[in-house]
């Protein structure tokens, strides 16, 4: 079994890292006033309240007097004191970091630990060249390695400012993160991993590459999709419609507000209040509300009509826009947004339709994943708890629907881990966990069983035996959301879309003015008669600058167009990822983009 | 120049064959308590309490009733009463329709003639063979026609309820809805021009072929597209796209919503508040207001970076859903619906790219409906009106700007009037109108030239002398909104789409169930080879059955597949026009529906 974080050498490791910093900060800023310096996920950091503000270049300078600390190998010693012990120690101005100057924290942390529970400290000791004794005591629980000179592979990955106790009212501190591994190797690593992630960080590629942008007079976690971020959503809604269409799905439409009457039958109002936006009331109309979920309106059109057995199964699908109020500090760019587009479809099927369909579904999915080349996932299983009673549905559903989804799975080859315990409330569902060029793990695509909604809007459909029967209700989204997908995608691709789904396709670069008509008139052909994405450089700029935009733009092709070319009929191929091809006619150029 | 309808012989026919028809009632169906019975646009209504509920089929004999009474040549005369007199009238159980048990509306609308102003009946005067002298009186301001034998070409046509005085709270009255022309060809072309727009109405038609639907629960004006429908807005919101890439347009993409913040900058919290939704605000969050417009979203984008003289014209498009509180009376099918997509772009231009822009976008209408076959239109130039001060802008730019519309009109060729007064506070604009295959007016896509929102939002070009200057704002939307131009296009159409447009293109019907696999085969193919959007029909019905059902779906081509096809390689091709073409290559077919 794999022992906890919190339990690992390298979790104590990181602790004594924040410890060995803040001694080599007292050192350094006498006045410094430290106060907590905990390890966290991948690293440690310290809050340190500095009598000037800290400049980011000065890490370098902590980090080597940390060496240098580090390497004196000094043991590191619990002590357990009486609270008035404690208070003496943290007032001893004889001893680095204490005394009465610098002990407002410390003091406000040992008045926090509760009477009765033991107050240690954490002691670094060593013994200069000439006999003297240093010490540098930390109030801390522990627990720490033995000797500063564990600390090996360590590194101060940046600042930030920081609330005293997390309170915006209290003052601001200086927290300094950093990081430490067993051996240089694992740091080295790590540090190119972040380097990479941030390389590749939608937010920073977003802006870069004009995909989308967000305004504080529109409204936090609302984004505003730029022309090629549009064109990036279009593309991929296109083929989703396609790749739906051929399935049998069938579009539909619907507004992006409801009645309450109609969140009141979905018992929306009820279980999901605290994510909806505001209600929109006033004396004198009826109240609505921004919808946060597609499935109350497609239900209202099966609805609208009597069904037969042998309508089912009737399959729904919107790309719908839906808004959802999350808290202000979980947004981040488009992966968690307030407004976002589900490739939302309703599936109402007989039960004995389920495994079908489920089948369906899973192919659907297999196909769209590697249309995107995300070939690295996997697929987890949430089923019932069956000790819990929350589940509503009988057995019987329950067991016809888990084992549907099992049998897709195995049918359609798909990797699967079950869960048990992690089905909604109202039926079993599947979720596929994507791995990404970094490792990282993204949720995105869902189907879920649902015995619930079809219960409360009282669906139905006349059987074979002329009597009223209840259909079930599959929820799938392939995507997940088209901004959870873009998302994701700018980042595997580190915003080098494929030739397929970039938002400009090809750059067509003319190196002088007298080009411009032949570079026009090619751009119009690839256009119209390819059904490419062009965009076209006139400007009069020098020909390597041209290139370099286009490259950071990382546009899959650029063609440049010279005197040779208008002579020999001819374009210069210039590709993202290979560099020069060399001259080519259009009709090569073209054929090798459909390689 | 022309009469005013209130003063015309029409109206006074109208007004008077509304008597004749109060008088029929009052001898067929004593105790009927007439109440009022006015002209209206197109005809006339009486409202009257009947003893017991009217049906609407004994609208025949009460109009055969009116046309025996017609022909009696009764002289209609005017007599003028004190209000004692009138009242003794009223209450005079000796003329039909009068006395005590049938006087209680009548006796309620001479209470609220005013003290001084003249009380006058209309009295229809005749001797029977007998001579006994018969009299029909009614309490009436006037004027009529002079004999009874003036009124010659009348209908009955439709009975509705009617609350006295339009209040609820009143008991409900039947109103029986009439129509009198001069002539009987004017009644018969009338007659036969409601039929026709009966047939054509997009409401009825929308239902019958499954375009789009209502629901109580999700709201009014609120429509939701079922799945023919959302293939109608997707076929026509692509063409626009197609058309605006071409003519260097960029699509973007934005939130339904947006802080008050930003409807605050644009002022439309001050001046277009009654036609939004209520605001969507809480004692803990930001308010939020659901989208009325698109315009200061795309102004947002357009701030989000430095623009130079270089950049622009920068035209945004977006398919932008908005929601407007119309009041529940004005809401009329899906068009004047509370939630509806507008085809929506900005444009961003300097002042001396006005006339190019503008020529541009009066391409890109025309395009637009000839693409659509709405040949018959005109437009309507709105300027401003030199008397009022309600203008912003100054003078030079107004002049500019007007000059820039009427030479992009008179350069492509467009007729157009021009309406001073028509433009809005912030800019002159151009409407179109399209008269209908019915002779009806439908103002559909507009072109406004904005210096307001530049203003407000303080937008910003660096000029070619590197100093900032204002851009100018052109709003435009060709199809004026999806939902209105495919209401237009339904009435216009009478649902029969044109091929490129028809949700459904082809049906492929199958004789029996030996013929469905060719059947599937068949629509895979024409499907995926082909790009059209083809329905199979494989139930166990009829084919006469099947085909009818086809044709009242308005499907452009059925495909009609039996033995002789699997033998000779052909379909039976159907043509929703044309009836039965004839068995033919699949080839032949497809390029059949190219011509």
């Amino acid at each position: 079994m794999k022992l906890k974080y919190e339990d690992s050498y390298l979790y104590r490791l990181r602790h004594s890292a924040a410890h060995l910093m803040a001694q080599a900060v007292t050192e350094l800023y006498p006045g410094a006033k430290l106060s907590i310096g905990p390890p966290i996920e991948n690293g440690f950091y310290y809050d340190i309240d500095f009598p000037s503000p800290l400049k980011e270049e000065e890490l370098e300078s902590i980090e080597k007097r940390m060496k240098d600390l580090a390497k004196l190998d000094q043991r590191i010693e619990r002590t357990e004191v009486s609270r008035d012990e404690a208070k003496a120690l943290i007032l001893d101005a004889t001893i680095p970091g204490m005394g009465d100057a610098v002990a407002e924290y410390k003091l406000e942390l040992l008045d926090a630990i509760p009477e009765g529970e033991a107050i240690s400290f954490f002691e670094q000791k060593r013994m200069d060249r000439d006999g003297v004794q240093h010490r540098f005591l930390d109030l801390c629980r522990g627990p720490h390695v033995e000797s500063t000179k564990e600390i090996k592979a360590f590194k101060l990955t940046s600042i930030a400012g920081a609330y005293w106790r997390g309170n915006v009212k209290n003052k601001m501190l200086t927290r300094i993160y950093g990081t430490a591994f067993e051996s240089k190797e694992e740091l080295e690593a790590h540090l190119a991993h972040i380097e990479e992630a941030k390389k590749r960080d939608h937010r920073i590629l977003g802006r870069e590459l004009g995909l989308f942008m967000f305004s504080a007079r529109v409204g936090t976690g609302l984004p505003l999709w730029l022309p090629k971020g549009a064109q990036l959503r279009m593309t991929l809604a296109d083929y989703m419609n396609h790749e739906q269409m051929r399935r049998g799905y069938q579009p539909v439409v619907t507004p992006h507000l409801g009645s309450i009457k109609l969140f009141e039958t979905s018992g929306h109002i009820y279980n999901y209040r605290d994510k909806m936006f505001p209600f929109m009331e006033d004396d004198e109309k009826e109240t609505f509300i921004l919808k946060p979920m597609n499935c109350p309106f497609h239900i209202e059109i099966y609805r609208s009509q009597m069904r037969s057995y042998r309508d089912l199964p009737v399959r729904y699908a919107e790309m719908g826009t839906v808004y959802r109020y999350e808290q202000s500090g979980e947004v981040t760019g488009i992966l968690r947004a307030r407004g976002f587009t589900q490739d939302d479809a309703h599936l109402f099927v007989r039960p004995d339709q389920l495994l079908e369909e489920f089948t369906s579904v899973v192919d659907l999915m297999q196909a769209v994943l590697k249309k995107l080349e995300l070939t690295n996932y996997r697929a987890r299983v949430g089923t019932k708890d069956p000790t819990s009673d929350k589940y509503i549905g009988d057995d019987e559903n329950w067991t016809l629907a888990t084992e549907a989804i099992l049998k897709a799975c195995d049918d359609k080859g798909l990797e699967y881990e079950v869960s048990p315990g992690d089905a909604a409330f109202y039926g079993p569902k599947l979720d596929m966990i994507i791995k990404d060029a970094l490792g990282r793990d993204w949720q995105m695509g869902t189907v879920q069983v649902d015995y619930n909604l079809p219960e409360r809007f009282e669906l139905e459909y006349i059987g074979e035996d002329s009597k009223p029967h209840r259909p079930v209700m599959i929820h799938r989204a392939p995507f997940g959301s088209l901004e959870r997908m873009i998302g994701l995608l700018t980042e595997q691709f580190a915003g080098a879309f494929p030739f397929w789904l970039a938002p400009v396709q090809v750059s067509i670069l003319a190196i002088a003015d007298r080009h411009n008509d032949l570079a026009s008139e090619l751009m119009v052909k690839l256009r119209d008669a390819h059904g490419m994405r062009v965009e076209i450089d006139t400007r009069r700029e020098t020909l390597g600058k041209k290139i370099r935009e286009a490259q950071m733009q990382k546009i899959p092709y650029m063609l440049i167009i010279g005197d040779k070319d208008i002579e020999n009929n001819t374009v210069g191929v210039r590709c993202r990822e290979e560099g020069d091809l060399g001259a080519m006619s259009l009709e090569e150029f073209v054929s090798k983009t459909k390689e």
